[in-house]
């Protein structure tokens, strides 16, 4: 008898599971105008416009730890993280699903607050809760988000789209979900055995704010909208501006150049960093979560990005050749490294 | 300090928990046409079209048991589950997202396989993959499918249009499903210690075909439309006849009689009933998983109805007062029940 191959998923890594098993699939639907490889599918509506939609789910004990996630921050977070990619298509969110699957440890006060959290986020975002599923599951709780946006096709954003000396630009800061975690993570160890645990945040709740509610940024798709700006490619931070970057320099068929002292990193995530011995630098690149939208924008546009406010330009796109790479203050070029799921 | 309530999801039960976190949201979208309480969402597309959208996960040890379920007809059913939400509203499925968590103990051969099944049911019913998310879970294999299919608006059938006195018609049979999970898990109970189990399964390829590789009924849609053939109400047959034609009852504000002998069960379902010492019309009430048509359709269209084949009227739609009964060959009347998930 031969022996099967056995490949185990961390050897492949995650972008390349990914790209492996959608590699066996071509769109025969003619209304399928963007598969697999970008933050959403592509569906034609009409000769102008076109359909967004995103999948993702969020695991108990992968995604959220429910000994310190409020229940109705989750439900805002799974929100921004369904309609993140929608705005980072350049699209704006309309709808959501939302198919749970909840383990009998809960109780319906729980699912209560949950959907407290939803609602509260679809109110701000003017995105409407259009139904999904709700099943048992023995393993947690689970979150399945389903988003649904649409654009005119010219407005529409792909990760493919950026062009040698575009610049790249970022929105708010980054790192700051990932030092919240990790704040969270060090008092959970900290109370771990005691009574009434007192948990010491004080001074620090944007950072906890970053990571358990983390706001869409929809308001940046507007603004380009508004200052008709259209970037060429577009993805949003979810699993850290290194992975992110990297996305769309394979996507685009280019390299990146991006400067460590731009990088956009907010005193408080600076503060934590010091005080857990952490590099601010590594949970910006490498942290994820953040929710922001990573974008380019050709380089006769630098003076209007800088009057929309709130972005930071950190670099521009290279030759192929020259691959993914952070510059530091003294000239240095540190190559860039995607970071996929841990098993 | 007061007591904080706690309420049992078991309390509540299934439909009235999905019932009571839908209620407080309402849709503000125009381009909402249905949200919750069908089996997909509804949005306007333009004045004569809409797009239909589900949401659907599958988690291990709920919905499959990896220690029988070929993986590559678990991709294979996942996608069936998906798109027969959209069949259920009469419409055509074109496009599905998949969102995989994966945990480590899967090689990536394993993925291979569910791929392989996704992609053989993706080309049967002429539907594309459009995208999707993979990621870490440490608790077993969970399937999420966004099923995206579209119709012209007049065609859409949802729960809510049975008329008093309309048939309510089955495709296929019931029950078969039931009967091969319950096979399947003889089989491994018998086998559960022994090396090498060889499991007893012939005669019954068409009861584990059932359970294991249902085909969505894409063709019952398409015979539909070419009969121009237009049905009052619709739904699939995922929880069981007694519940989802309660569904229908619910949302039609109808009541409804259905007659035991008329309803479809499979000689091999009866024979597998009796060697299991179960009842075959529980396992067709109940059982679910059959991913059959349910419908109803104007009492003038019995004859066209007929024409079609592979349909079978078993009862007809009364006034609320009544409730939904099944009325056994002796004229006695049995009030259904609706099946939730068990906690």
């Amino acid at each position: 008898m031969t022996q099967k191959n056995r490949t185990e998923i961390s050897e492949l890594g995650e972008f390349a599971l990914i790209d492996r098993l959608n590699s066996r699939f071509s769109p025969q639907q003619p209304s399928t105008l963007k598969a697999a490889g970008d933050d959403a599918a592509v569906i034609a509506l009409d000769d102008d416009n076109a359909l967004l939609v995103s999948a993702d789910t969020l695991f108990e004990g992968v995604d959220f730890d429910l000994t310190y996630f409020p229940l109705k921050h989750l439900g805002y977070k799974a929100v921004t993280v369904g309609v993140s990619d929608i705005l980072a298509m350049n699209a704006l969110p309309q709808q959501i699903l939302i198919s749970l699957g909840v383990s009998a440890k809960l109780p319906v006060e729980a699912l209560d607050d949950l959907y407290e959290g939803i609602r509260t986020a679809c109110t701000e975002l003017g995105v409407d809760l259009a139904g999904g599923d709700t099943s048992a599951s023995f393993t947690g709780l689970t979150i399945g988000i389903t988003a649904i946006g649409r654009a005119p096709k010219n407005q529409i954003t792909y990760r493919s789209g950026a062009k040698l000396h575009d610049l790249i630009c970022i929105t708010g800061n980054l790192g700051a979900a990932y030092m919240g975690l990790h704040l969270l993570e060090r008092e959970k160890r900290v109370l771990k055995d005691i009574q009434n645990p007192q948990p010491q945040f004080e001074g620090h709740e944007y950072l906890l704010q970053k990571y358990l509610k983390p706001r869409a940024r929809k308001d940046v798709v507007e603004s380009l909208a508004e200052e008709k700006l259209l970037p060429t490619a577009m993805t949003d931070i979810s699993d850290g501006l290194a992975s992110d970057l990297m996305q769309i320099c394979k996507a685009s068929c280019c390299g990146a150049r991006i400067y460590l002292e731009r990088i956009p990193i907010a005193r408080q995530t600076h503060e934590m960093a010091e005080e857990l011995h952490n590099d601010p630098v590594v949970a910006a690149l490498n942290g994820g979560e953040d929710h922001e939208l990573l974008f380019t924008v050709p380089l006769a546009l630098r003076d209007k990005i800088a009057d929309i406010g709130g972005i930071d330009i950190i670099g521009h796109i290279t030759e192929p050749e020259r691959g993914a790479a952070l510059i530091t203050p003294d000239g240095s070029e540190i190559k860039l490294k995607a970071q996929g799921f841990k098993e």
